[in-house]
């Protein structure tokens, strides 16, 4: 077992997210040298353990934090400046504007910093995150704490810190190679935006790129229906198929949104080994779409939960994603059997850490993995009275719920206070520079019938 | 103006919700005798007005109470007990047995402060609630201070508190004549369970028996397509036809769910002034559908926003409820311009109050009205930066941000503590007896493909 561990964690209801594992009444969870040493049950087995740190639950939910899958973290600088739009309208007329214009790394490096404290105050412990300036993400992130995947935005446009689209590899290539010195809970990888925003050559050399370094290539596939009947008009193929003839369907490819796939695109997508990274609040906030999600899971490709940016969603929530996840694909299946909550929160957790290629270290509290969990309040109203965790996680907790998080056996965040960020810092820093982009709240609300 | 308020709630981001009113930047508050004395702005004004309790709100948004235009409080007892599910099987086979055998008026008193205690804690100051044991549910708001419409539950079999249905309406009756001495924030009415447990004698004759007394006559209304076919089946109307048919259409009548409606249905609805409460939430988890709520509106039904029970939700929250109705008719009319946030947020306040016949009391911040109110905290990261306040309120915020409630003047929950009712007493009564429902959690997680 172990000897002597660094923290206990006891008298908890323990969910470790293992395949079959019954929750753990009377539950501990030790952690040292940053793993997970012990984990385990009993009234009296707990608090016996040696430990140099004790944490009493006091009842609480013990869990593995959760795994964001997408996200473009300095994006929340937008976070309610146009909603109800078009997607490409919204793109083109709003987002590429001022993320040519007037992002730069210091403001990519706050965004991440605003970001990490609201994911890290909603119990996510890892996020994939896709954008420009990803050196800068990637800095946030380490300094937060956080495990992360930071991809590095490529499109074949003049995009913030590329304005010549002619290096958009030599930069991705660049920040592959950097990173020295960090922590190795940060990894590099690739994020192509889309099809319709990056052509063959660049998606082809990307991929090369990221195979060779070993890394991962994120995507936007299949969004809305106008992305695929574009692509269908110039190529014949769907958004699927055209990757694949590009030779960029692996194992090593997530597929972001996935919405508008055909039988033979969800064979494909299954049989090439990819990955799925599904955002529900993002896809319905922009109309996108509902994804096939139970005909993937069906199939066995990897799905994890993503919040996508706070420019489309408006919130890096995954308990939102999780609730909604559920809901939604029993209206969309008629079939109000269908994502069962256990189910959505093992893609919240287990399986998104399957999807960013981390299921050995982290997803579940299994001894040896990686100590990232959260801790989540069960002494409330909307969690009361309690029969089936999983329900509540699903259908009723939500992310103030959470109180401790701690990744790689670090607390970030401790009776609901972060430790490693400086929330009043951040805030005001966001706060003043954001007035360069509205001066005031401009909406009010329409009439009745609106 | 006002003389000498009771007090004045200054420095906040005031949203009146009156059609048209810009929001109110250093906006106040003042209140005297339970009503809002006055609404205004400007960073002196506020606090050099004569009041005799002060709050400085410290940037927080302030903005009406929610209005909950469809609970069934006692069902907390069930909240996760049976999950994921269909509608028929969930309560013919889980909740009318238990409902049946196991609720007792206490356990509805109970359920129903458990319930208010949650709705509180998430800004909500009116529920209408549609349940059997009504006068235990009633008496549960009114210690709660709550603002509500409590319904006593009508169904043509045996049910909790109606062992003989040849009482349903007398017992009905009798509740409409009691509640003498209640303050006037409290009000009773009849709630027809459905089409497929009431008869259309019982239909009419509680409709009869709600108007001779002014009372609200509230009705699951085409909530399945299985209960739209099988009274086609049985007299070849739609649901909404039949009711016409019987004469229960009007302006005192609230159909919830309105779910499967087709455009004959739409236009009756609208032509009879009929209410509706949309519970998206609730029709999601049991696969009921996706009502047309931008029809709806356009044709000028006064619609509100319902939690439906924490059996089928499984929360009583209302910020929710906005996010998801926002984003679902988003995706179900293929229209990202669909339900902008300010039309959510009037639906789940102002338009609420029209629904349950409370728009000249509650539903805006108006001098004149009753004193319904609540502060949320902005200073958070999931809320900036701040552009627009709408935005946030349906795509971003929480019931947790909620830190201050208010009903009738009386102050509910102060700095996110509850003042009317002691949780910890309520939660240790729910989970001691709801026990005897089910002993330990059940579920574990099924493998990554279920």
């Amino acid at each position: 077992m172990f000897r002597d561990a660094d923290l206990l964690i006891h008298n908890a209801l323990v969910l470790t997210l293992e395949p079959g594992a019954p929750p753990l009444i009377q539950g501990y969870v030790a952690v040292q040298g940053g793993k997970i040493a012990a984990v385990g049950q009993g009234a009296q087995a707990g608090p016996l353990l040696p430990a140099r740190e004790r944490l009493d639950a006091g009842g609480a939910l013990v869990m593995p934090g959760l795994v964001n899958t997408h996200c473009h973290a300095p994006m929340v600088w937008f976070r309610g400046l146009a909603d109800d739009l078009p997607l490409h309208q919204w793109l083109a007329e709003v987002i590429f504007p001022l993320e040519g214009g007037w992002l730069d790394p210091e403001k990519a490096y706050w965004g991440a910093l605003l970001a990490a404290a609201e994911m890290i105050r909603g119990g996510i412990t890892t996020v994939a995150d896709g954008y420009f300036f990803a050196a800068e993400v990637r800095r946030a992130f380490a300094e937060a704490g956080l495990r992360a995947v930071a991809a590095q935005g490529v499109v074949d446009f003049p995009a913030p810190g590329v304005p010549d689209p002619g290096d958009n590899l030599k930069v991705a290539a660049e920040f592959l190679a950097s990173g020295h010195g960090l922590p190795a809970r940060l990894s590099s990888a690739i994020f192509c935006h889309s099809l319709y925003t990056c052509g063959p050559e660049t998606l082809r050399r990307a991929k090369e790129l990221s195979r060779s370094r070993g890394a991962l290539f994120f995507l936007h596939l299949a969004e809305t229906r106008e992305e695929v009947q574009g692509l269908r008009q110039q190529t014949g193929l769907t958004p699927a198929a055209y990757l694949d003839s590009l030779g960029v369907l692996d194992e090593q490819t997530v597929a972001v949104h996935a919405v508008w796939l055909e039988a033979p695109d969800l064979d494909l997508l299954a049989r090439r080994g990819v990955k799925v990274s599904h955002c529900p609040e993002s896809n319905l906030k922009l109309a996108a779409g509902v994804a096939p999600l139970s005909r993937l899971l069906e199939l066995g490709v990897p799905v994890g939960l993503g919040t996508d940016s706070a420019a489309s969603n408006n919130n890096l929530d995954l308990w939102g994603e999780m609730s909604l996840a559920a809901r939604l694909h029993k209206v969309w299946r008629r079939d109000p059997t269908a994502l069962p909550a256990a189910a959505v929160v093992a893609l919240a957790t287990r399986e998104g850490a399957r999807v960013l290629g981390l299921a050995e270290s982290v997803g579940t509290l299994s001894p040896g993995k990686e100590a990232d969990l959260l801790l989540l309040d069960l002494a409330q109203p909307h969690l009361t009275p309690l029969y089936d965790p999983y329900s509540h996680l699903v259908y009723a907790a939500r992310a103030a719920d959470v109180t401790h998080v701690m990744a790689a056996g670090r607390w970030l965040l401790y009776d609901r206070q972060l430790l490693t960020l400086k929330f009043a810092v951040i805030r005001e820093k966001i706060q003043v520079l954001s007035r360069e982009l509205a001066p005031r709240p401009r909406k009010t609300p329409p009439p009745a019938s609106s």
